[in-house]
């Protein structure tokens, strides 16, 4: 009897009638000889209710009641999916995160899973019972604080879950089909890709395709825990995601992403520890950075620029400010007119010339490149925000038949 | 420093301006030097949603997943409270039942508080936080499963804590302000009580009034902690429930209640052990039995009646035709038209002729009475359903003043 983590997101949980299908689906995954956990986000749009109420009682919720708010969410959808189940005569156990061992560190709101402890999930399967747990919440060891994992937290329950419990597949189920060789609303004749490897998936996450937060798959990767995502309203296979992927396409997908700003630092003076200096500041101040690009200096000075959410945009400004001041720079900028476009494939590493396919299909349709920034198996631009979705489409057109490129439809 | 428990209904909290209201409330005792502790229901008809949502995915729902449902209402509530309180400078903690170290039994969906552990509370306070708790709500130390403690459990959480952390007052807020000497909404010229006793109020609400349920009561009367009934509404001091009462007037309120179905077994043999017989299959069958009367028989044979809850005559039904079978009695019949009216006072102990002016009361009024039972401090009469007002407003207008009456509004 192999062992089955599947997770179903909010939109498949969205009410009664959504949580009987997805009991359904459940009933026949457990009647088919399988152990099944499954993973359950808040139903709908219950989590965003619950913000705005938090909103308007507090202009500056703690995070520590922002959690113990939001928790409650997934513990009503636990609580009735196991209700449908044995309504079904399967016998069903819900558990919060804390109660499945879900072990964090204390960073409320956007935790990490440090560990996965107790074996009150082993327990129902050992007992035949399905166990539905809570996702994205967890508990610190220490303080005993319920905790959030913050965006994509529900897949990095099933997949830690998966990997704690050796499980044979996690099923991500989600409101798209699977993952894509681009977003099918950008680039319409885009298509669905059977596999991509955990690498390819880690870029295009990183890229902004939204199916699959990178955290999650980190976690399958390190622990070989084959993620299977596709969709709770079709029987269909979606997209797997694994270690070995049979035939390495040049180009597995094409990801963009328009929720970041670009951040430049002019006319940094250009001696050791200055790059050293800046990001320190800006982790210290919390700020995510995910690009970096500093070009050769002149005059012993350079040009640094980066790109942050757009959330931390006011933190990044400042942070900056002070670093002119501090750094004896020119000025500072922010630009949140702009966009991402990143090629992923691990093909790459072994073809030449890709970059400068892109560079040359990007020119054509005469869209400017205003950073560059490349992995083994990625290639990212930055350009202005109005071009992204010509780029996307540029790109898919030029690295389209037959080699196999890709992005990702969105998802909560 | 001394401590105030404030326990608000789920009508108190309804929506987050109402919230902001006991925040506001809260905020004021806090600043004028006490200690304190809150305890939350529910936000308005949230519990009775959640309800109708456990019901559309199963047509019995297992009561372990029901109480892992219905704990997310306080959940949400006390959360939102302490965001509130934040907001105002003030600075709160929420906890949950198991948390706060409310220690039940394991009877999901009707637990009985077992005992008051842990000092997260204690810690709060001494760390100069407002502490929320969740009502209603508890864990069993053994099977470590939440519980829930039914009707009236946020008022039994309230009155527990305030006993276990020495409380000087437990006050609790609903959208009646007070006890009133007879339900307003059949007596328009009911008063508010000032102060009740607790062994009166014992009786007032196993006679009906809704206000508060006797098993708050009863933990209060116990640990001599006070208990004042007021609205989150207005500024108004309600009614105190204490242990002495100044002045012990003959009558201090009519209590009465609808809800309660007539059960009668005719010619029961009359020997020793039958009623020991009949009642150990009730208790057996989980039937909540209140009045219970049985007259001389003649014959060798007896009538006895019984009262149970609405909810209960099915079983009851069920339990009473195999008793008639058992015991070979005459038969058995049950009467879901009837009512409960009961006259409750401290004073009666001490003045003679109150059952007399009961029975005339009501004989005056056409009013045919099916069953008596009393107490030191009560009398009960059970009537047809349709002359239960009319026997409240006669037993009023008899009792009234200048004695003082009661009965009590209705409440959550």
């Amino acid at each position: 009897m192999s062992l089955v983590v599947q997770k179903y997101g909010g939109t498949s949980l969205a009410d009664s009638e959504r949580i009987e299908r997805v009991a359904h689906r459940v009933a026949r995954t457990k009647r088919s000889g399988n152990d099944v956990v499954v993973v359950v986000s808040a139903m709908g749009r219950q989590t965003d209710d619950l913000i705005a109420l938090a909103r308007q009682v507090s202009a500056r919720p703690p995070a520590r009641e922002m959690d113990m708010l939001l928790t409650a969410g997934e513990r009503i959808s636990m609580a009735l999916l196991a209700m449908a189940l044995h309504d079904k005569d399967i016998p069903a156990l819900s558990l919060t995160g804390a109660q499945a061992g879900i072990l964090t560190d204390s960073e409320h709101g956007e935790a990490k899973i440090t560990a996965i402890r107790g074996n009150r999930v082993g327990d129902g399967l050992a007992a035949g019972q399905v166990v539905i747990v809570a996702g994205f919440q967890g508990v610190n060891p220490d303080s005993r604080e319920v905790t959030t994992l913050g965006r994509g937290g529900s897949d990095a329950t099933a997949v830690a879950l998966a990997s704690a419990h050796s499980a044979a597949v996690c099923e991500i189920y989600t409101d798209v089909d699977g993952v894509y060789t681009a977003d099918p609303r950008v680039v319409p004749d885009a298509r669905k890709l059977a596999e991509v490897s955990f690498d390819e998936m880690l870029e295009l996450a990183a890229g902004g395709a939204g199916v699959l937060m990178a955290r999650s798959v980190e976690v399958g990767r390190k622990f070989k825990i084959p993620i299977h995502v596709r969709s709770s309203f079709v029987q269909d296979e979606g997209t797997w995601v694994k270690e070995n992927v049979m035939e390495e396409a040049i180009i597995s997908g094409i990801a963009h992403d328009t929720s970041e700003a670009k951040v430049t630092l002019w006319g940094v003076p250009d001696r050791p520890g200055v790059a050293a200096a800046i990001f320190e500041k800006l982790a210290s101040a919390r700020v995510n950075v995910d690009m970096i690009v500093q070009n050769v200096g002149a005059d012993g000075c350079t040009d640094l620029s980066f790109t942050v959410p757009e959330a931390h945009i006011e933190i990044a400004r400042q942070a900056t400010a002070e670093l002119v001041v501090e750094l004896e720079a020119t000025g500072s900028s922010v630009d949140a007119n702009v966009g991402k476009v990143s090629l992923v494939g691990a093909g790459m590493r072994s073809t030449h010339g890709v970059a400068a396919r892109v560079f040359r299909a990007l020119g054509d349709a005469d869209i400017n490149i205003e950073m560059i920034s490349t992995s083994p198996i990625r290639i990212s631009c930055v350009v202005n925000r109005d071009s992204v979705e010509d780029a996307v489409r540029a790109l898919h057109a030029e690295f389209d038949p037959p080699v196999i490129t890709a992005e990702v439809g969105a998802d909560a």
